[in-house]
This record gives structure tokens, C-alpha cells and sequence, in this order.
């Protein structure tokens, strides 16, 4: 299925969340203009923001709140991305130029803490406190988890619990928070802010697995960047671990973590790992934790927005970019 | 007169801004909270949350509310200093390695991310949908002066009233959000909060224009770090600006930005301001600055606390360190 067809029920409020992102850059300073105008029409899925929607559309769907609510959950993603392609020095990221490659490292930082704090002012639209927090501490979870990954780069010692821990802090939390903030703003009952917590956080899991599945399966064409990013950058994610566990001797990322200036073992371990049931089997632990996410949904009332949900778990499983 | 005795009245209030700016690095990862702690006790002079305390305490002095957002104040300057660290390189910061230094850019980047998220937790403990909204509208402002100050390095071509700009947005906005916030947390009246936010931005910009007097006159101990490091990094300041306009034939000002790599020039132009009235031009223009922000206080009630806000700005001016 597709994505536009998932996003149907809502489709005419995302254009609205779309609105907000773009009255980002109407500021008066041209250059600044530019470089957010740069930032904000990315593209990207809006996965997080259609999810923020969906769960409040579940129950009594508030979209004076939601719509700054959704609107600060993708400007804060933004602003990860902005921060991590300076960290990374990514120069391309969805086909695109990063604001580094462009501005410069210096300006990529502070343009990141910029619409950080646009961020923070948009969700404070929301009225609630509860959601603010939220939207705070799940920064907080983000960064701790970036930090960590930068600590453990070209580190092959870590186990998988330690890989799920950071998928979880880096991709999973801003899930998580975009659905159960959207229950928290519709008002429905503690329990069901918990059963959308948690299928938000499962669903995202899945949904990092998968992503770095196709760091390895994608084309350069399809990812909008270098296959093996993640890999040259010595982030271990599951299919470099797999491939690490089957060939403990020897295999072309345990060569690169041993001497990182060795970027041909990039290209060895991409082929090596395509070659395997390695792809299989993350794409089985990518589908188990769909298949809690769809769980965690079964403890909600029956809707289309449910059956919705559920659409959009099969989708995050199935997606080829 | 010293900072200790004008902060008398709220020293004991202070002390629990500290514990609570303490208890951020009370995480259970080590490394996190070697970090955490590391940014946060560096020391510094702690105006910014004195000024919170001080404003708050001229009407219905609300601790439970002011705690959070001194808190919430000091953490976002300290994110910001991480920050400019990081962009700047800079190996010191108040005698003590940085974090960049210590750790690396990218932890810098993303340790300050943390500790705006941080921030931004304990500014929504005031359960203030106003004062949160300021803060981050603060923060937007803060990021777009180093964003300013960044595209102008090195750039001779900048008028005074773009210098004023831009110490506002760097400096003065912090400090007016210090005291506005505190007008809005203690119930004051409308004309009050204004009153006191022109204050608080006036005190800034003087603040400011002694910041840059003493990169030319003060020694590294005093600093913490080597003098005339902002002109070191192509940042034209009200004392080089002047030395500029003086000389506007040569002068070692606009040899440095002609040909940066001249770093003698550093130098040359702290001796030639040093040696010049330049220094007492500055200081006339903070003292101007001082005397706006203590009539903004005229208009409001006098009180113990009006006076020691009036010896905060006093001291601003007279300070050497």
C-alpha cells in the first residue's frame, strides 16, 4: 500500500502540518530564509507527524493542538537531521546538499539549535505541559542516544540489547512521542496513551531495523545517499553485527572497525551481507516488532484509524526507501 | 561593590539554583554525567539566574516557578557556550578545557543539544505556556545572532548599530528573558514586565560592550582564555570597530581581516586600543547603556530590590573579569 493511500483520513491536515513547516522560513532575513527554506523542504515521509495525527484522530481529535504538536515533532527531526549531517559531514542527504555541505559546519549547528528552538515554540502552541515535557525529554532521550552511538563508533564489541537501546533513543522515542502526544492532546484515557506509547516505540524500532537494512540493500539512487553510510561512519547496526557474528575469523567489518582508513571493506561487507540470509533474517526482527506494535493496537477500540495504524506497521516492514 | 553582597538578598535562593543545576548530571551513565558535570561547574558569574531571582522578588516572589526558569536560564547558556566551543574550537573556557577539547566536536554538538532539551524540561516545570514560549523565542533569537556573527567574520563592513544588534541577540535577549520571565512568574503588572524587560536588555547590551572591552585589556588569567580571541576569530567587537574607524587608512584590525592567517595582528591591535582612549569610548557607550537600563527601573516601585538591581548595573560597568 501506499503511503498517500495510509495517510488518507488525514491527508488534508497534513497539507496543514506541511503550511506550518513552511511559514518556518518566512522570516525576514533572506539568507535565513534560505538556509531554513533549504532544511524544511527535504521531503522525508512525514511519517511522524501523519502517526501524531492518526492517534489523536483515534479518539477526540484536537487539531488546534495537533497541528503544532505534529508541526514541532518534524521541525525537532529536522534539526537532528541538520545537527547529525554536520556531525557525520554528510554532504548529501535525501538526494540533496546538506546544509553543511552548503553553509559550512558552523552554520549547520547553529541553524540545527535555530529550528530546535522553533521546535520548542511550536509545541508550547500545543498549551499542554504534559506534551511539552514530553517533547523535551524525548530530545533529551535523542541526543543521549546520538551521543552514545558517537561513543561507540568502531566499537564491535556491543551486543544487540545495546543496538535495540539505541535504535530505540535515536528513532523510536520521536515515534513514541508522536503517539502518545497525539493521545495525550485528544484526551483519551491513560491506558490508551500507554497502548499508543508503546506501539509507537515498537513501530519505530521496526521502522530504524529496516532503514538499516537498506543501507545495505538500497541503491545510492533509492537512499539519497552513499549505500553503507552508516558503515563508514563505524555505526554497528544489525546487519553489520549479524554478518560480524556468522564470520567471527574474519569479514570485512570486523577489517574496517580494526583500521577505518580501509573504506573498500564498505563495498565487501555490502555485498557479502546481500548475498546472505542475513537481509532475512533483520527483516524478521524488523516484522516481530511490527507485529507488537500491531499488538499494542489490538488494546484499542476497533476504527478506521486503528485499521489505519496497522496499514502504516505493514508499511514501515515492506518499504524499499 | 562584589557580586556576593548584591546578591544578599537572594543568595540563599541561589544556592538552590545551583543544586538544581547540580542535579542534571545525577544520570546513571558515567561517562554522561562526567560530561554533564564538567559543563555545568564551570563556574561563571551566574547573573543571568540572579537576575531571574531579583525581578521575581520585586512583586510575588514565586520560587517554585522562579527555581525552574533560573534553572532553565543558566542551562541554556551553558548549551550555548557548549556550543559556540564547539563552533569556534576554542580550547578554553573560564581556565578550564572545554568540552570540544575534552571530548570532540561532535560530543559538543550533541552534549548541548542534551542540555538545551534539559533546559527546555525545567523551563516547563513553571507550568508557564508564556514563559516557556519566551524562552524559546530567546533561544531563535540567540541562534540567529551567532548566525549573524558567523556570516559577518571578517567582515570590516559592519555599521554600530549591527554590533548593537548583534550583542543584543547574543547576550541582551538572555538577560531580558531573565527579567521579564521573572516579572511574568511573580504576577507583576503588564507596564512592570515591560519595564523590566528593557531593563534586563539594556543591562545585556552594557554587559556586552565590557565583554569586548576586557578581550583587549584584561590578561588571560583574568579571561580564562587568550585575549583578544574574538578579534582572533574575525569578530569585529566595538573596540577593533573604533580602532578601524580611527585608522581607516591601515590599522592591524583590517590587516587581520584582510589576511587572517596574520595573527600578529591580534596582537598589535590590542596594544594600539589599549594605548588609545578607545577603551574609555567603550566604556562610555556601556555606561549609556547602564544608565537607559537603571531610568527603565525608575519606573518601578522603589524597594531594597529596585536598589540592588540598580548595584547589578553599576557593577556591570566597573567589573574586571
Amino acid at each position: 500500500m501506499k503511503l498517500n493511500a495510509i495517510y488518507e483520513a488525514i491527508g488534508e491536515d497534513l497539507v496543514k502540518v506541511d503550511d506550518m513547516m513552511n511559514s518556518v522560513s518566512k522570516v525576514d532575513a533572506v539568507w535565513l530564509a534560505e538556509m531554513l527554506d533549504h532544511s524544511i523542504k527535504g521531503g522525508g515521509k512525514r511519517i511522524r507527524p501523519a502517526l501524531n495525527l492518526l492517534a489523536g484522530k483515534l479518539y477526540h481529535y484536537n487539531l488546534v493542538a495537533l497541528l503544532p504538536m505534529a508541526t514541532s515533532i518534524e521541525l525537532m527531526h529536522t534539526a537532528t537531521l541538520v545537527h547529525d549531517d554536520a556531525i557525520d559531514k554528510s554532504p548529501t542527504r535525501r538526494g540533496r546538499p546538506t546544509i553543511t555541505k552548503l553553509w559550512g559546519l558552523e552554520q549547520a549547528v547553529l541553524l540545527g539549535d535555530y529550528l530546535f528552538a522553533k521546535a520548542g515554540d511550536s509545541v508550547a502552541n500545543t498549551q499542554s505541559i504534559r506534551a511539552i515535557k514530553l517533547f523535551c525529554q524525548t530530545l533529551m532521550i535523542i541526543s543521549r542516544g546520538e551521543l552514545d552511538q558517537a561513543r561507540n563508533a568502531f566499537n564491535l564489541n556491543q551486543a544487540h540489547e545495546q543496538y535495540i537501546r539505541r535504535i530505540f533513543a535515536k528513532t523510536a522515542s520521536l515515534f513514541s512521542l508522536s503517539t502518545e502526544s497525539g493521545g495525550i492532546l485528544s484526551q483519551a484515557p491513560e491506558s490508551s496513551i500507554q497502548h499508543l506509547k508503546d506501539y509507537g516505540c515498537n513501530l519505530g524500532i521496526a521502522f530504524q531495523i529496516v532503514d538499516d537494512i537498506l543501507d545495505f540493500t538500497a541503491t545510492e539512487e533509492e537512499l539519497g545517499k552513499p549505500a553503507g553510510s552508516d558503515l563508514a561512519q563505524g555505526t554497528l547496526t544489525l546487519p553489520a553485527m549479524l554478518l560480524n557474528e556468522r564470520y567471527p575469523q574474519d569479514n570485512p567489518v570486523k577489517r574496517l572497525f580494526q583500521k577505518r582508513e580501509e573504506q573498500e571493506n564498505v563495498k565487501l561487507a555490502i555485498e557479502q551481507v546481500r548475498h546472505s540470509t542475513i537481509v532475512d533474517e533483520c527483516y524478521k526482527a524488523a516484522e516481530d516488532y511490527c507485529i507488537r506494535a500491531c499488538n499494542n493496537l489490538s488494546a484499542l477500540p476497533d476504527s478506521t484509524i486503528r485499521r489505519t495504524l496497522k496499514e502504516l506497521a505493514d508499511y514501515v516492514v515492506t518499504r524499499k526507501k
